[in-house]
């Protein structure tokens, strides 16, 4: 009889996620799928929630839901506190795991690049908790200037810090909700006045992106009433105020979706790290000190052949996901292991209702076939079934009605600040 | 020309929407409507978003969404702190607002009849954040039984005080969500072995209901694992425990179903109110002092022709809501007033899956055809179309797959306790 493995995954993120589906009908292994939250969380739609389009059951899908038919994982929620790398031990809240193999893909957190005391007045977005506290800013911001009209030019104005997919997605999504959609429900103010404000560092929007695909972005969200600033650096953040090195701006939410860094537990594993903190991996995901440990997606700095550090995007870590789970598997087999190689499937993201930018390959797309592609990629990769039925309904329908479908305080008026959504 | 009148109501329940839709296309009115919530809450489902079946979003609909087509219609997000009957000002916030009418609707809110501090071991459900806070800790209760298998025999017990309704909705579906839902979702836990426990006061479960139909569900509870008691009187509560006069249970989660008192804010009116605290309102859902003011729905005692106190239903404020709103009408017309009188369409209640209780009259279902004239008339009643849509689209999915369909917990664990939820 063959002898059972233990392989621990931490992280139900895209990486994690996807180790766990290819090692779950494996009979020769126990799996451990271990998470802080309960959910796998649809990132790229993130930024939907935030701005009231889809509820958090739309874009989160339970992990024990997603493995309960596969008698071989098991799901803890929990918090990894420390690992073993002798005894080969994983440590989370009060209890101990032993394991043979170890995929750690706990994912990124908002950086704010050594200005910890920014995070105070701004908002990031990587979590549903993030999401749900944007989403109640932004709500409260409405029936705040309706009922104090005369403050509705500071509570109306929407600053966004950082140019990134997350940035343009988030200010035209704002721009879009507040011109447009709830324009109808307000009586005092006129909400199409409300003012979104793009900051970005760099010299273009979506720097990743061909130069062509950043310009149109940033002609299409000037289209939309978004102010984009291109090349203004931030050099503080104040309450209700971002100072820039020639001026000042005032608003009453101001987000930050400037850049993210691997979770801090990638600079506590005694492995070489590179200046932002992930996990300098060799070119099989792992370490030359144990190959038994993987690093893979935000956490793991991997430089490809023609010496490129890769992205901290959801393809890398669901391709470097499956990778480990088959060098696993052939490891078992005693085969010698191959290299990880990713393939760049192109990127994509979306302005605003028909409009997105999507670059594959050499192709590139833009306005509504780029939104089409974009709706089609997004409701494909969502994973829960219901939840594609689900979301292409809640998108038909607020597309065709102009509204936003999950527009509820969650909370009344009076716990507004002892609870957070 | 004719002058136009300002008609303020307070609360977007079942009673003040009604009213607001019956006067929201006149032309002689203006109408504000005041809510300290975003949203019109369809209370009869909220057991289901607390045991993740539902999504706040599917029960709950913004106020300002459901009126944005009544250009005379204002909503406004507020506390009513006060009222001045004399010059007929209504005062919220640092606000205030004359008014000609007034139609105050403000429900209900958990009652615990004199012992407050049972409000801390307890958890009620009465609103969002109430059913989200119970959402999460029966969530949390299964997953921490998981990471501590030697204590889910307390972790997995759920006291459930008060047979009514919401008493036995919960049950049911508490017993359904553990003994089947997510049976399948653990490893260490046996799921099925969680205890439901329904304690009630009186002789029987439905106590508004007949008595051949308290009986079913007594039996149809106990059917689906349920433990009911009937005749117990609970004495005490601390945490993680129930006292009666005869024993003593012990749960990590408690629920109190066992009533509602009005708001508060109807004793502070100045006007004669029952023991309950409701204001003892006239036949035309008013008082003598002051007709320009009603008061409707849970507020309100109204006493029927026969001497009849009216229960504390949704359909009793519905039409309370209509008829305050045609009265105003015919005021303005000078036409007499008209008593109210209410017509009782019956009451129906779930028990689980295919299973329900309903009395329409003289006519009473249970099972099946029960729970489809249930199922019905929930998705007619549910106001918003997408919404329809939607439920019925989640309760189809769970029903085929048997799964839950919301049961993400919102925050990681590590916020478990400084957040609600």
């Amino acid at each position: 009889m063959k002898e059972t493995k233990e392989v621990v995954i931490v992280g139900a993120g895209f990486g994690g996620l996807q180790a766990v589906k290819k090692l779950a009908k494996r009979k020769d292994l126990n799996i451990t799928l271990i998470d802080r939250a309960n959910h796998h969380l649809f990132q790229p739609l993130l930024y939907q929630v935030a701005t009231a389009v889809l509820s958090p059951a739309d874009i989160a899908i339970p992990s024990r839901s997603l493995t309960e038919n596969c008698k071989n994982v098991t799901v803890i929620m929990s918090n990894v506190t420390a690992i073993d790398k002798e005894k080969r031990i994983i440590f989370f809240n009060d209890r101990a795991l032993k394991y043979d193999y170890l995929i750690l893909a706990m994912g990124a957190k908002t950086s704010y690049f050594g200005n910890k005391e920014w995070e105070k007045y701004t908002i990031g977005l990587k979590s549903l908790t993030d999401a749900l506290k944007l989403r109640k800013k932004i709500l409260f911001s409405f029936e705040d200037a309706e009922n104090y009209p005369e403050n509705a030019g500071k509570l109306l104005k929407y600053i966004i810090i950082g140019g990134g997919p997350t940035g343009v997605e988030l200010a035209g999504s704002i721009a879009e909700l507040s011109h447009n959609i709830i324009r109808k429900d307000f009586r005092k103010i006129d909400t199409s006045k409300a003012e979104v404000i793009l900051i970005e560092g760099g010299a273009r929007l979506l720097p990743t992106f061909d130069a062509g695909l950043s310009d149109y972005s940033k002609q299409s969200l000037e289209k939309r009433g978004v102010k984009v600033y291109l090349n203004t650096k931030v050099k503080n953040i104040e309450e209700g105020r971002v100072f820039t090195e020639s001026r000042m701006f005032e608003a009453n939410t101001i987000i930050w979706a400037a850049g993210v860094e691997p979770v801090p537990f990638s600079r506590e594993l005694g492995f070489q790290t590179d200046r932002a903190g992930r996990v300098i991996v060799n070119k099989f995901c792992s370490v030359d000190s144990n190959p038994e440990i993987f690093i893979i997606g935000d956490m793991a700095a991997f430089t490809d052949d023609e010496g490129k550090l890769l992205p901290g995007v959801s393809p890398v870590a669901m391709q470097q996901g499956r990778y480990a789970a088959r060098t696993i598997v052939n490891d078992i087999k005693k085969k010698e292991r191959t290299p990880f190689r990713y393939i760049d499937k192109g990127s994509m993201a979306t302005i605003g209702r028909k409009d997105a930018v999507a670059e594959l390959g050499k192709v590139k797309y833009k306005g509504l076939f780029g939104w089409l592609s974009w709706l089609g990629l997004h409701i494909f990769y969502l994973v829960g079934f219901k939840n594609k039925i689900s979301i292409l309904l809640t998108w038909m329908w607020s597309y065709l009605t102009f509204g936003a479908g999950a527009r509820v305080i969650q909370s009344p008026i009076d716990v507004k600040d002892t609870e957070v959504y």
